[in-house]
């Protein structure tokens, strides 16, 4: 199909076949419709379900995840703990006369490049071509004026644009007052970023106190049940949980469709790893996989030339942190190729420092390459060990796992020993909040104490929301002891990867999307029979009385073996019917004719390459299943049938 | 299993394996948990994910239903036009001086119950055991004191129990004070019952203005697609779309674990049809199945005595209203016993009229009998026009179907013709309401106009919003014409068959749980093969080196055929090990011995019945195969194989 990428990509021819068949649309169209949500319709439905059909087999089956299925309600402590609360925001700014509402970063992002563009017209020089922009999306800027920008300007611009995703909103806000950026359609001033939570919020029950969240991800549902987690794997580790389910974001500005909705389904695994040990037993398997990188080091010089490596240099190298960050990046590869992304439009990106996540200690996206630029489609990050620890600090849970060591071990720590009975008399109503304050004391402010205690036979403590206190010697002990372990204690940390599966989609049309070049009309989604929403189309050549029986026993093939199909009696023309199909993607014709009434044989064409082949009904459904389910080519599914010559009229 | 409904149901026994295996627990349980939300663990996840894949492949795909995935997140005017704004609400109220909630209609059963419990016992008579009533929960009456009630009070307190689900607002309220009902834990009174809208809110978009719901059903979605859905059909009647996903319902008072979730997975078809003509095209397949029906004239009777007739006899005689309704009936039958419930515990209840929800114009419950009593688990509901109806009148959208006429029909219509220019000076701003307010009369509407301009030379309107305004004779005329036409155009009719998963799940859990009874605490989950959340636990008899590359032989041969399965060479005893298994569903045990190293033969063992087979690996996944996926018994299954005797030490 080398036809696909020849020339600019016919996104509206796209966009119209994607609406007219139904894949996905607005949802309540017939409302106005709501922006950021979409419903998908019965092939844009069926395919989701393949893939996500996919996604268990080779993730959660092949390599025994314990697949949960948690609320997306979530009471608002959970989310207060992560951090989702303080922290999961974008920065909008409003024009102050009209009360439009713009998303700060999107909004100088989009004007600054406009003016870069002004400045290439001006200059005599064309803008950039589509394709190169790192985003592509329906800009606020309407108009670009051909302005000429003086040359540091430019340089200024390109360098803020380079590192657009890590300002902050007052980084942000100085940049609309420095570069006079307005509302771009009526020339409003516009107020300072503030910032926006992207969580939707709720109340959970009749008295309308407990406040709630649709979860951003499917992340935290799993960490909340690790223990119980763990019990399943019989305590072994490492292991990994994993989710598919919708999860919710109030974007501010929704846009393009399905990659970036305000709903939307997500495939993640939460891999838990001895934080000391990150090898993976299977790493061997996928190590000699070549991947395109992008490293951190390389966009931070301004570059955005790809890597070619294989997955163990990439670790051996340093540059993918360990192997169950490579081992999982290669997966993912191999999965999306699987399920039809174009492997040279995949590239593995790993976050530079100012644009990760809260959570995130290193993380590498794969990023699909359509017309809105590269889309980051699933995140591969090392979430550490942040989640399980600030849960079960909240909690007092303990989310951790106990290793038997091999050998036992003498540590020396400090311990705290209280005399309890003469805080009471002492500090009152504040003993108990003194006594938790220093019994949940690191190591490091032991050490200080007991240096303090030593030299002053007193220390002062300062104990959050109950003040500041003297504790004298009388009352306290910190000695460092040794004491014999023979159990390793430590929290896991979690490799967390995240599959957008809109965005997935979406990528995946673009890129098996192409017209015959023959006739420009005819469209062809080249879905792998994998996935693809339907995989055979039955077409009777007539409406003949004696090919109606014959409709009915392919039918009856066909599920007997569970195989989705379609039946097309309809009174158009052979050639009408498969182009029709060629647009929902279905691999597979089967044609019965008046041959077929007396033989038993029937036609089965190849969609992309529109071959066609005979042979008796047993057979062809043997193909079909084989092509299909186990993967083998069409010219080895089909060796034991004959070529077949027709035109399709 | 004749063991399994022998004695009381040990339901503490079953809800101590649930939570032990992680089939489900409370969501957030390290936080305190969240009243009405759980999360499903590995076992229930995969048993949930199996009953959908299977839901899927019995409906969606043998019927060639079209499945949608609409969004959850709705905006308020749709569910202001479908009456679930106003309508879908509960009665609660409120304890004046604790502010306790209770919802109305459960604490007056509750406590009316309790004071019927209380008279038996001052009567000498012992209280109805368990299964006899129609509802089981935890109730809010923690004590009952024996107090002899008049018998006419006995009768009274029976005839309101009987139609408990029927009363509104105003009619708890009089029970509550006729009856003197007060919070039961401490005495004081309650408000009068408000009205608690059971959907929960959220606000769409940074703005903040748009309000949105939950869906507390996933019709909606369905209905508003209708257009698209036809087309997709090719224009074609009658058709089914289905939905899987998550809703929502801000339940009042959550109980009985998966009985009455506020968040829950429904599986929902909506088949549209004529209205004029709902026969099913397969109905003749399924006209022979009996089933236990407890129409709406037994109940009023006071009785609960079902009918055992086939769904022939049913939909002929008129208890079923048509084909369509019936056809669904049978389906729904067969699909539940196919994934693990009891026949004898099903039956299929009517609705009485003053229990329809407010769009239904008629609803069969596929109910399940379980310790919590009957329990509605599939609705089967004709919701007639009722949806499509309400949302083109709000959008002006026409949600119809043109049908061909076999022969052109002349039909009489009144018409309206309005002097458009004479309308602006005389009405000015209000012309144009006048005018659409005319324009979109009824028939009926139009006869009565028709009559007054005819006797008066004018007419008298009153216009919504507008005001009321006489129309002179000049400016209008109503006729009635003959009309020829060549399409019937209709708003088909909806029969909705809609599954509530989670009570599905926990009622097969009831059904298929029971102790062995040579040991009490040896207990089995009976789960299907088909749907059992693991197939296989391959068991090697010791950790003797020779057997450990038999484990990963016998792991690669069922990986191969997509068996899911789960290896446990932990050190406990194989009997040991295959209770914890016979606990988790899991149908099949493979064990490995040294009689495997020899000759490659391994044992077979079946769940339910202990019974083990021996032959090769790959006769042995055979078998499994077969009896799994195809539905074949264990003795036709395992006929090639040679039977095994050994102990389960």
């Amino acid at each position: 199909m080398t036809t696909k990428a020849a020339e600019p990509f016919a996104r509206d021819a796209l966009e119209q076949i994607l609406k007219r068949r139904f894949f996905y649309a607005p949802s309540f169209e017939i409302y106005g419709g709501v922006a950021g949500l979409h419903d998908y319709g019965p092939p844009g439905c069926a395919f989701q379900a393949n893939i996500i059909d996919t996604w268990r087999k080779y993730f959660v089956l092949e390599e025994d995840m314990l697949e949960v299925d948690c609320t997306m309600l979530t009471p608002y402590e959970v989310f207060k703990t992560s951090g989702h609360v303080d922290k999961f925001a974008d920065w909008m700014c409003r024009d102050l006369k009209t009360g439009e509402i713009f998303r700060a970063d999107h909004l100088v992002e989009e004007v600054l490049e406009a003016r870069l563009k002004g400045d290439k017209a001006a200059r005599g020089q064309t803008a950039a071509s589509e394709g190169d922009d790192k985003k592509k999306r329906k800009s606020k800027v309407k108009e670009i004026q051909n302005i000429r920008l003086a040359d540091e300007v430019v340089e200024e611009y390109e360098a803020v644009l380079n590192k657009i995703d890590g300002y902050s909103g007052e980084g942000l806000g100085e940049l609309i007052t420095k570069y006079n950026i307005v509302n771009p359609s009526n020339g409003n001033p516009l107020e300072s970023p503030v910032q926006f939570n992207l969580m939707f919020e709720t109340a959970i029950g009749p008295s309308g106190q407990l406040k709630g969240y649709l979860r951003p991800e499917t992340a935290q549902g799993q960490f909340l049940n690790f223990s119980k987690l763990l019990e399943c794997n019989n305590e072994r580790m490492p292991f990994a949980s994993a989710s598919i389910g919708k999860s919710f974001r109030n974007e501010i500005s929704p846009r393009a469709g399905l990659l970036r909705g305000r709903e939307f389904l997500m495939a993640e695994i939460e891999h838990f790893v001895d934080p000391e040990d990150k090898s993976h037993p299977r790493f061997a398997e996928v190590k000699d996989t070549v991947l395109s990188f992008l490293p951190q080091d390389v966009q931070e010089a301004g570059s955005n030339e790809l890597q070619q490596v294989t997955v163990g240099e990439a670790v051996a190298s340093g540059m993918v942190d360990n192997e169950t960050l490579g081992y999982f990046i290669a997966r993912i590869y191999v999965f999306l190729v699987k399920i039809g992304v174009d492997p040279s439009r995949l590239r593995f990106r790993q976050h530079i420092s100012n644009e990760m996540a809260h959570y995130a200690s290193d993380c590498w996206d794969a990023e699909l390459q359509t017309s809105y630029g590269w889309i980051e489609c699933v995140g591969c990050a090392d979430r550490s060990a942040y989640d399980l620890s600030v849960h079960a600090a909240r909690t007092k849970e303990k989310l951790v796992v106990r290793k038997p060591l091999p050998e036992p071990v003498t540590v020396e720590k400090f311990e705290v020993d209280l005399d309890k009975k003469k805080f009471g008399p002492k500090f009152r109503k504040d003993a108990g909040a003194i006594q938790k304050h220093l019994l949940e004391s690191t190591q490091c402010e032991l050490e200080d104490l007991a240096a303090q205690l030593a030299a002053n036979g007193k220390i002062d403590v300062d104990v959050a929301g109950a003040g500041k206190f003297t504790v004298e010697a009388d009352l306290i002990k910190i000695e460092r002891v040794k004491r014999v372990e023979h159990v390793r204690e430590f929290t896991p940390n979690v490799i967390e990867p995240s599959f957008g599966i809109g965005r997935i989609i979406y990528s995946i049309f673009e890129h098996s999307f192409w017209s015959r070049p023959e006739d420009k009309d005819r469209c062809v989604l080249s879905l792998p029979p994998l996935v693809a929403p339907t995989k055979v189309l039955v077409v009777p050549l007539s409406n003949h009385a004696d090919l109606v029986p014959l409709v009915g026993k392919i039918s009856a093939a066909l599920r007997k073996e569970q195989i989705p199909f379609k039946v097309d009696d309809s009174s158009a023309s052979i050639g009408k019917r498969y182009a029709r199909n060629d647009e929902l993607g279905t691999p597979f014709g089967i044609t019965i004719d008046f041959e077929t009434v007396k033989d038993g044989t029937v036609t089965l064409r190849e969609r992309d390459s529109t071959k066609q082949m005979r042979g008796d009904l047993a057979a062809i459904v043997k193909a079909v299943k084989k092509i299909t389910y186990s993967g083998v080519s069409w010219a080895e599914g089909t060796r034991e049938l004959a070529p077949f010559e027709s035109s399709e009229a």
